[in-house]
């Protein structure tokens, strides 16, 4: 009996469970919906749409939704873009993010996603999940492909105004992602500043310039945007306003990138070149330093985005980047 | 002979004489000299090279210097990167960057370019020259073409901190620039921010927002990433941290496309087509505010950018943008 019960306890356990917010992003919920039924049909987790459920059902008639795993969850409320964040968190208590993050926080889910405001979603996480210790705001990550491989960059949104304190200790998670998740020994740590010497840089990275000497890390210093780009680093750290600036350039260069080449006759040549190189991040940022997995992607997101930020979250859960990332 | 006088002295005036410093960047003084030695035979205007008169003797043996206008101006000292701007421009009156400076002041240059120190050469032109009025901090400019035309770019590295004064100021520059140059009656002026919101930025952009509403100028709110590259303004203001930060990043960009499309088959067309369009920008940056024709280079400059740069400067004098922009 004993047996048949851990058994039991080890499958409820591997079950994966996405929350998405079916409300959040200026496309939802049309494209947030059919990006989750592809989804639901490539990975295996439930997905559960966190939204008003008489218009996500209407949607999800035009779908096939055989042999997939997809629910709704009713939430009444939508933040939107202009609501203050946190005056909204606390007087939409029904609000598809309000709603998504407690199916994290109880259990019911195992991973978050939305394309909702940033600042909101941030909030909720923090209000709701908490943060890890010895963390004092959490930041948005992506993973980027440079020519020298995987090169992880934070904050890119969570925190417009930081103060050196916390780009330490985007550079403590950073370093401890980019150990666990791509078995680097010794991540090189970078600071995205205007000139690679120490003296280089607004008041903000001048004063985290020497904190991060002192943290033990493996810091080389400065890097600039042409560092960036070619992966001399393996962790870059930035505030939340500058990082948030860069990754909206390299997606515009991305669209321009794609438009010129799209008038040339061996186009698709490069832009498969391109699409395994520095010209594509997949939407979805880790918020990390937070105690659950929440996973923002751009308001702009369509079905494709919404998608690719689904399978970000799964692998999330699978490389336990929760459990990794401090306690 | 009142009329002969007045036609010599019309003549006079229309001499130019860049000065260019020798000894500014990665690559002097072999790059620069080759550079201005390039330019020389390209424009019509006397380049004068101002640093240590043996070594650049030395390099000007390399190359044919047949029916250009190219002279020295002895300059015993160089201010390095490490040297603190300040101090360096008051201990170091020989340095080529002070020297160059005094030349365009006292009217024997029309224009100094530089690819020394950005911190070294704003502080000499504001010490040298001095401020246009109204305006308290200069700003480093570059114009790029998007595929909306071009986009005066503006703090690309003058002013790591800034004010949200400042960024008004510079608005009101980049908006007579505009008028002037381009012929833009009222030149679309966007702040650089992580959100199109009015709420969305970093403290600064946030401050700065309702000031240049109040501007009366064509003030049409926060540019992202994508925007900017499209040119969804004329002109787009930021802080020199972050406006440095993306240029670098522009160029990262415009390498890593230059190797990618380099491996293509009709990689030239590309290459051509992205040429024109938003890839690269002229390699000079116009620091506006001061009471003089200043023109910034890279320290990673080669002879190719030094000459671009010159071209810059002389355009700079040609378009009379010194007389455009304030008093």
């Amino acid at each position: 009996m004993r047996k048949k019960g851990k058994e039991k306890a080890k499958q409820i356990e591997t079950v994966i469970r996405i929350a998405v917010d079916a409300m959040g992003g200026d496309w939802a919920p049309r494209e947030v919906v059919k990006g989750a039924v592809e989804a639901a049909h490539e990975i295996n987790a439930e997905i559960v749409l966190v939204g008003q459920q008489e218009i996500i059902e209407k949607e999800l008639i035009h779908y096939n939704l055989d042999g997939i795993k997809l629910t709704i969850h009713q939430a009444e409320d939508t933040i939107n873009m202009d609501d203050d964040p946190v005056r909204a968190i606390r007087r939409k208590p029904d609000s598809s993010i309000v709603v998504g993050m407690n199916l994290v926080k109880s259990g019911a889910a195992t991973a978050f996603v939305s394309g909702g405001s940033t600042g909101a979603v941030t909030a909720a996480a923090l209000l709701i999940l908490g943060r890890k210790k010895h963390i004092e705001r959490p930041a948005l990550a992506i993973t980027f492909e440079s020519t020298n491989g995987p090169v992880l960059f934070l904050d890119v949104g969570a925190n417009a105004d930081c103060k050196p304190e916390h780009l330490v200790q985007f550079a403590q998670m950073g370093n401890v992602y980019m150990q666990k998740i791509f078995n680097i020994a010794e991540p090189r740590i970078g600071l995205l500043s205007n000139g690679e010497e120490a003296k280089k840089g607004h008041k903000l990275a001048r004063s985290a310039y020497p904190l991060l000497e002192k943290t033990g890390l493996n810091f080389i210093g400065n890097i600039e945007g042409h560092g960036f780009l070619k992966g001399s680093a393996d962790v870059v750290v930035t505030d939340g306003f500058t990082g948030n600036v860069v990754i909206k350039l390299c997606e515009g260069f991305g669209e321009v990138f794609a438009d010129i080449i799209g008038q040339s006759s061996n186009g698709n040549t490069i832009r498969t070149k391109a699409k395994g190189r520095v010209l594509n991040h997949t939407p979805g940022a880790l918020l990390l330093g937070v105690n659950g997995n929440v996973v923002k992607t751009h308001g702009s997101s369509d079905s494709t985005a919404i998608n690719q930020t689904i399978h970000v979250a799964e692998r999330m859960i699978k490389q336990k980047v929760l459990e990794t990332i401090g306690t």
